[in-house]
């Protein structure tokens, strides 16, 4: 029996608890507030900015917006991220990817302050979650989402075997630092890995973040494995198409993703779950 | 036939290159310096600390000893750190480890300077490592070690299946990142990993650094492979043990290091190396 592992309502039920956080933390004063900035008119980060703002907004939080042309120039960015980092009505703020080319993304990543780095890419962040530092600190969205799911559906991680395709600093990275904070013998692979497929083979929980649609065919899959595919291909038709070729492999598994409705909307569920996280950790540490 | 990576060897070359680099240095009136803390009056940690300072001393260093009882406050050793950030003569700061258990190991690494950080240990740090950031930053000086020795007898790490015994942030997890940053595939065990000698059988580059004696046997070799012994076990008569069992798996192998006489030597060589990159790195900054 295959479980399919279901983003879309556990999202729900995350967002419900969101919810209700924040209007406890309204009715004492302290409304947990999100900023995002934007840079250019790329078409998908506005519809992508637009949705997180949106979901803000429904769950009761403060949301602003920080919009500006493709041709601004770094500092102004940087200052806009200084002066939120000194806005005690903001807890965590966003800068939209991509930036344009003449716009370090390191050095405008680094200006946000840590305890208000949502995203979870300063590299101070990334540094004690890849230490596994007993503190309090933002974690990237995608795989703290991958986490919560696993946890919910009581997917065992200690002594499992992970491998991780891929290694982004959005996703694979964090992914797994993740895993290996919770005591799974890690692989990471890459684009230079040789015979992927023996590699995902031994994988008791898999979880793919390449980009190439339908790249895991049942060949790269152990029997009975857990399946998470983080996949953000469209098709020609504009559908969401996942990195795993779910309808060969779904049955070989014993839990797996869908796509669309897997991590997708486990992703913004987090992004709003950790801004009231960080807008409580400002407490404890200010109060 | 197999290569014994001669880490007394290189580590000769690399501390006459250092003290090149030192004296040029100081003839042009920067004269490279590292301070070591030490609290408490743990004896390994003496000797350790000893031959940091004398080395640095033979190489034409300014080297300074802050030594401090074990029932040190806090808060005293934090003072002493945030001099030395302060301290323009000083490029490295180095906090003997262990600290006794009322002072917290992580609030005294956050405080040193990051680019003062020689053991590549501050979380903001280690961050840049793992996100592979292409700018300057200390790495810890065992895998940093590690990796000049690779280079040095030419051995190729990209598209390599590399596994790392243990995750201490000393060693396993910068070891990890920089074999990653390398493009090999890389996989971390630890203590919960299931059946380990299947997973080290596939590494062609084997890095080993639990503290277990002999651990690694011939069972868990891949022919043909490269292992590096982090071991740090001492017999009953104060010799050094590897990890490895050497005599029993050396003719396994294409290439391995000796204990002692390899992973050491090349640890204290690259501390000094990096104390003098810091120093040319704080000189690019700085004007």
């Amino acid at each position: 029996m295959t479980t399919i592992l279901d983003g879309k309502k556990l999202a729900k039920i995350i967002n419900e608890e969101t919810k209700n956080d924040v209007s406890q933390l309204t009715a004492a004063g302290i409304k947990p507030g999100i900023a995002v900035i934007l840079v250019g008119d790329d078409e998908a980060s506005q519809i992508y900015t637009r949705n997180k703002q949106r979901k803000a907004e429904r769950l009761g939080m403060t949301s602003i917006l920080k919009q500006f042309p493709a041709s601004t120039e770094q500092q102004v960015i940087i200052d806009t991220v200084q002066s939120l980092n000194r806005d005690n009505t903001i807890n965590a703020i966003l800068v939209q990817s991509p930036l344009p080319a003449h716009i370090s993304q390191s050095t405008v990543t680094e200006a946000i302050a840590p305890e208000k780095d949502v995203d979870g890419f300063h590299p101070i962040n990334l540094g004690k979650l890849y230490a596994n530092e007993p503190t309090h600190y933002p974690v990237a969205c995608t795989p703290k989402g991958i986490m919560t799911m696993l946890d919910h559906y009581h997917i065992p991680i200690a002594g499992q075997r992970a491998v991780v395709v891929g290694r982004s600093i959005l996703v694979g990275k964090p992914m797994a630092a993740l895993l290996q904070n919770a005591d799974a013998t890690v692989t990471i692979t890459n684009r230079q890995t040789q015979n992927l497929q023996s590699i995902t083979k031994q994988a008791d929980i898999l979880v793919v973040a390449t980009g190439t649609a339908h790249l895991i065919t049942p060949e790269y899959v152990k029997p009975n494995s857990v399946i998470i595919d983080v996949g953000i291909e469209h098709d020609a038709n504009g559908k969401l198409i996942g990195d795993v070729d779910f309808d060969r492999v779904a049955d070989l598994t014993s839990a797996i993703t869908p796509v669309p409705g897997g991590v997708g909307p486990m992703t913004i569920a987090t992004l709003m779950q950790q801004t009231v996280e960080l807008t409580k950790w400002s407490l404890e540490n200010n109060g």
